[in-house]
């Protein structure tokens, strides 16, 4: 057993934004973010959709239109419909230059058999974002959250382990200190953007599992 | 919180093969299957070598070439390599049969920068199984754990999960028995065949985690 949060950078200061913060995951994250006291911007399309779900929130959550809420934000936290994944990267190349992006979008798709896996051209979401936003340092995170948990007022703790994946030890040790913020949860290195396909798609497994077992599962990592 | 193991056949009476029985994973998995009480058979290319590997285990372990190991079993286990992986079972096709067929194997490569998932043309090694072995039931499972465990006579306990994956419910129902037949273990239901792959290629991230926290790492499904 080793301490994987020794030595993890102080991130209370930062501003997180949440781009795609009305959707479920984003409004989840920005609420378990808030409540332990971070610093949040939920940004969406437009700045009444943002401002309603942050005023939703409270906690101090403000609400932007999302090239805002990037540029006020030092980590950025990208909780997007995979369908307007590339898209709304593109538009805030700009905006995101400089910043932390954390990634936490699950391409899949789904049918009558449930969800299934779809593989980007560039090999998984997270290395869509890197591909589109050259100027940022681009992690991947927070994927196997159920966004039905982080909602749930009720609910202090959440024990589960935040997979995060990046190129630059510096960027994920913040990513992994933010992670870590939230009760219950810590932030694991779990390889390289390369590797990060497995991890986004492992949520079509989770969602089995949900059925099966009339779950909320979310992963811990043994031995660590 | 449900009770998964709730319901799962009774398996203590199958004989488990294990082909590619003398490598890390395959020994390993005899072992702690031996130890269980469940009657196992080692399959290797050649019988001197399943046998040399059997005696080394003990506990009743028997060892056959990998045709003769397939004939004698209920349930085969297959943790050969990837590279032998579609002429190793091409070559079984009848042997196996009516059987039960758990792939555990993950195609993976290696380079400087750590190991890298490898996506077969079939989606995944499971289903590449399970085109080449029209007659038998093929599931996916036993992928995340560690050889270095398995294989640990002082370990008496390996606390993880196993992701259980197959399209036949009667077929991974008995998989996740089996897995519970090792203590700590449970077997857990985690999807359909074509979700294998990103079951199969975690292990890529598992490795960086070893690394990273000079772990063995495995997984936990949480709220299950």
């Amino acid at each position: 057993m080793t301490e994987p949060t020794r030595g993890l950078p102080e991130v209370s200061q930062l501003v997180v934004g949440v781009l795609g913060g009305t959707g479920d995951q984003g409004r989840g994250l920005a609420y378990r973010l808030a409540k332990a006291g971070q610093q949040v911007v939920i940004g969406s399309r437009t700045a009444e959709r943002a401002e309603a779900a942050a005023a939703g929130i409270g906690l101090g959550v403000r609400g932007a239109e999302n090239a805002a809420a990037a540029r006020e934000s030092d980590i950025v936290i990208v909780a997007v419909p995979w369908d307007g994944h590339a898209a709304t990267l593109s538009a805030l190349r700009g905006e995101l230059a400089g910043k932390l992006v954390v990634d936490c979008v699950n391409p899949l798709g789904f049918d009558k058999q449930g969800a299934y896996a779809i593989r980007p051209e560039e090999g998984s979401a997270a290395q869509q974002a890197a591909a589109l936003l050259p100027e940022s340092r681009v992690t991947a995170a927070f994927h196997h959250l159920s966004a039905v948990l982080l909602q749930d007022p009720a609910i202090e703790r959440i024990d589960t382990d935040v997979m995060v994946l990046g190129d630059d030890r510096q960027a994920t040790d913040t990513v992994q200190a933010l992670a870590e913020r939230i009760p219950g949860m810590r932030g694991i290195f779990a390889g390289r953007l390369r590797n990060a396909h497995q991890v986004e798609s492992l949520v079509a497994n989770l969602i089995s599992v949900n059925r099966r077992y009339k779950a909320h599962a979310g992963l811990r990592i043994t031995d660590v």
